[in-house]
């Protein structure tokens, strides 16, 4: 079957609507909040507030460009590694990230912050979390984030509502659009060279900045420093064992940079849940160790099983590097929140790290671990049946998808890529290089 | 004619020269601001401060470094699109963005913030801002924003100042320097597969970060924090329609990397002027809609036309990117500070965004709507004739322009581009590579 | 000799040991600093702190984030300026830093903040500054910082304690380990135009937050904003100089890359002793003037004697970009030191910036001077030594060294570099593209 997949109309009817849309539900309902608006000089005076500093500006903003960066450069680099797939993995995850950023404030704010009438937004419910879990489905994704209804649930770094769902919502979808005749492109499922350096970019940021992922809507003072320090711990600890499994699966003891560039990374999934609970340094050391055994795991394993056997193809190892460390990050939410105690958290601290009254006797650590755990089922429940509905809404005909010999190639949607070498082969000795076609500009029509 | 481009003597004793000049000046005019000298310890006292937070440091400098991505990296990895220009591009932008930061906190030290015998130095005053011009400008670069002599003009993110002065003074010199040969390096006025991967580092950051750009002078709190949202709504909004006529603009719908490589960063340019006024987020929204639009046509449509018929060669699109949404952001600036009243701003509100005494009567919104035009109309006078002076200037035989089959090529300037492909033919198979020639280090004479 | 460089049950071995000794000494010694534990609340209440800004988060939070990027990203890439070294330069840097973190934070806790029970980490302690040192010398380094007896010495930037310590500490461990026959390897010591503009990532982002690394440990208010714009002003000056030096020791006056990627940077090293003292914004330039022109001639005429003569093999040029460089700093910081008084400081100043009691009569500018000099010879002592041991431990034959004719060689430690270009030479005239072997994936024994 041959499908259509020349975009010009649909694409650009799609995103100038859905831009239209955007403008007027902006028009109607989203205001700055007090902490950006000019009224913010009087609030001040009524708060008694004697700086500037206590605008929430300035306790979020430099986590909040770290966010930036993980889902625009960091996600859209780490899938350059596919040998012609860049200007997509760049070009797709941009576009459907600046609209999920749109998106998600609307989404979040009718849930969260309406107050009857506005959607109040600042920097915090800027809600830039829900575009990195739409970068991890690479789908259109609805976000459990979003959806979760049982608010007391702890997961501050998102390891059920963000990875384990985003993970599972899109490999239901991957299974239902299973492709029996995909390795007609098995070709180009592979990187080269110079595509994994670029992967590497990706890595590296997502790498660093996770902990103010972590962290980006963490209460301030010490839950947000206590959830950077605790990422920060996994992630180490996940590199050194990611480098050991890597090796030690490899019959020459060879390292391979698909481990490197992924599951280096499982540790700060695995720690989103409890990042801002009272797991101790090397608790967080232990969670990153395990994630970065599993993780490896996994694309040793578990992916080949999964396309051979259960019909699942996840090309970027999402189930390694999302699904399965954000299951054992909300196992870990639960046996922690479970054995909170004053001792550890201090009575006001119990109180504020786990956002109830002090007055409220019904609460109690065994109680909030059976919460978590529920909300780990409901996540991945409500990854299933969304992935479901999804992946057959995209079985429809109509949405110009690239026949089986032409995935994973930038051809199909992209003019130009020529697929040359940086320059023609030529010493410096030589006087003319070989000719090379120049890159085609656009005609217009 | 054949110009010599040897740079052997001219470019090192033009360095340091002008080095030697900025430490002399610098030693003379320039101290530390009372927030970067040891006497601050007193000030505070004095000033009955509590903390060092009120250190004027810890409001910008996370901006501060923001903005310095976007000049070192951002705009020099944007023009390694070209296939062989990517040394010059990283290597040459280095340079000038490193003598800018220097030459600008001068300058406008000496316009802006001298006290009778000093320069007072901070982090807000190091004015990146300049550098940003410059390196739009791609030229010497007068800066419109520290000429400009209407101080009561906002203009917060340059639209005007920096984007709209930049582009066309570059513009008038590129006009003054037509090379009717230069189609004699057509074949390296184009990109290649991995060129426009390097380009897209530069894209992200400067898109990431371009609400830093817009916010970084802004006053403290609500300003700076409105400047963000609107930035981001701008930038956001701008991605989906470029994305749009990238696609409808083709024949085939397939987009083109150059539209998402710039015009998807004409919406930071053209929210610069409104960044902290009361445009409300649908209003953000509605620039960057427009500015996505306008630049890419102007891509598709313009850029033919400036070099057929006005003899104007605009190799990275300047005119797309920082011209006309400069222009839009200018005339945007004047609508929205004319309608600028009490209810939108709140009474403190309207006279801190403003700058103006709450006293003085003769201000009123519909003057500095008036006075927004002006700064627009004198941005684009000295542009021209700025441009026309250092065009002229720059015709002179003595600068060691390269000849017209030498453009776009590093050759000319760098040591060693040997234009070879990563590796040597040869598969894993193969025991030994084809022979390539090691990259000669430099001989010293 | 042929050494076995299969890595398969080493590495694991190693990594996972070294991990779980993590584990367990963090779980006996590492518990969060006051600042990130939950008892925070109440501490503030006794601390009378009207705010959670006062928590040393906000004061660092920027800064540590940028050091990070400094070491994973700019470390990591600047290295992969070797044609076939990217996979090693990137994953063995981001293993290295990774277990740095750890170890450092274990042996700085140790020596400066034990409270007899348990060492209390945040942001600031978290040490990132050891990781810098460990990939400076890329071994395994034992860190000056850590070591170097007299506290009172100021070196806020690591000159002396990093830099120069960790440069003559790796150069004497590459003297020991000279390889005759390392010439077989020549070819793949240099680089291609890719691998160089790869290796410009790294050098910028460690350009731009260079201010972050010489400011992170610094007293907050003046001093942190001191040092960031001494450091800017050094690494501006030093930029002209290295571009001047390149060009006029070129015969055709053509610049080098090399120089351009490292002795730029030497402007941030060489100011790191005095970064927050009071050398004024004209002494640092005059640093950065110092260092680039040094730096550059380093990179020409001392690399290559170091090779023939010393039988020291430094192909990064670390002694160049740091040893150098490092010395100047720390000799810089011996004579500014001892030029302070309190006009330039203040009464209150002068003690707070030395860290003096104001009521120490003992102390005076000139024996801080000598101390200041006593710290360098110091740390190039412990250089010294301590680059014999390493180096002598490191001859033992069972680390798995590459033979000398695949040393810089990526396929001897990483499964599938297969050395091709992006993409197999073809237009986009012809229909298929030449054959090329995909990526082997791991095989599981």
């Amino acid at each position: 079957m041959i499908w259509n997949t020349n975009l010009r109309w649909r694409l650009p009817v799609v995103c100038l609507l859905l831009e239209v849309v955007m403008i007027v539900l902006f028009g109607v309902f989203v205001r700055y909040d007090m902490d950006a608006d000019p009224h913010w000089v009087e609030e001040k005076a009524i708060k008694n507030l004697t700086t500037d500093l206590e605008n929430e500006f300035y306790y979020r903003y430099p986590s909040f460009q770290d966010v930036h960066v993980m889902i625009f450069v960091g996600f859209g680099f780490l899938m350059t590694f596919l040998k012609r797939y860049g200007y997509s993995s760049l070009g797709f995850n941009f576009l459907l990230a600046a609209f999920g950023i749109q998106w998600a404030l609307l989404m979040q704010g009718w849930l969260h912050s309406f107050d009857g009438r506005y959607i109040l937004v600042n920097v915090e419910k800027e809600a830039s979390h829900c575009g990195g879990s739409s970068c991890a489905a690479r789908g259109p994704g609805a976000q459990a984030h979003t959806l979760v209804p049982i608010h007391q649930v702890k997961d501050a770094g998102g390891s059920m509502t963000i990875h384990a769902f985003g993970a599972y919502f899109g490999l239901t979808v991957a299974w239902i659009l299973y492709r029996p005749n995909l390795n007609q492109s098995e070709e180009r499922k592979s990187s080269v060279y110079h595509s994994d350096l670029f992967a590497m970019i990706g890595t590296l940021f997502l790498w660093m900045y996770w902990p103010s992922f972590n962290s980006a809507i963490s209460n301030h003072g010490d839950a947000q420093h206590r959830a950077v320090i605790n990422t920060y711990c996994s992630l180490a600890a996940c590199v050194l064992t990611s480098v050991a499994l890597s090796s030690a699966l490899h019959r020459k003891g060879k390292l391979d940079m698909v481990h490197i560039q992924n599951a280096s990374l499982a540790g700060g999934v695995g720690l989103g849940t409890v990042a801002e609970l009272m797991i101790l340094p090397f608790g967080s050391l232990l969670i990153g160790f395990i994630c970065g055994i599993v993780s490896t795991l996994g694309f040793v394993y578990l992916t080949p099983f999964l396309e051979s056997r259960l019909r699942i193809q996840d090309t970027c190892g999402v189930h390694n590097l999302h699904g399965l460390p954000g299951i054992i990050g909300g196992a870990a939410g639960a046996v922690i929140a479970s054995i909170a105690n004053i001792d550890l958290y201090g009575e006001e601290g119990l109180a504020y790290t786990f956002g109830v009254e002090r007055s409220k006797t019904s609460w109690n650590p065994n109680m909030q671990g059976r919460l978590q755990a529920a909300g780990l089922f409901v996540s991945l429940a409500m990854a299933l049946v969304g992935g479901i509905i999804v992946g057959l809404i995209l079985r429809l005909p109509f949405w110009g998808q690239p026949p089986d010999e032409n995935c994973f190639d930038d051809s199909v949607y992209w003019e130009g890529p020529s697929y040359l070498p940086a320059f023609p082969l030529m010493t410096r000795a030589e006087t003319r290089p070989v000719s090379v076609a120049p890159r085609t500009r656009v005609c217009p029509t």
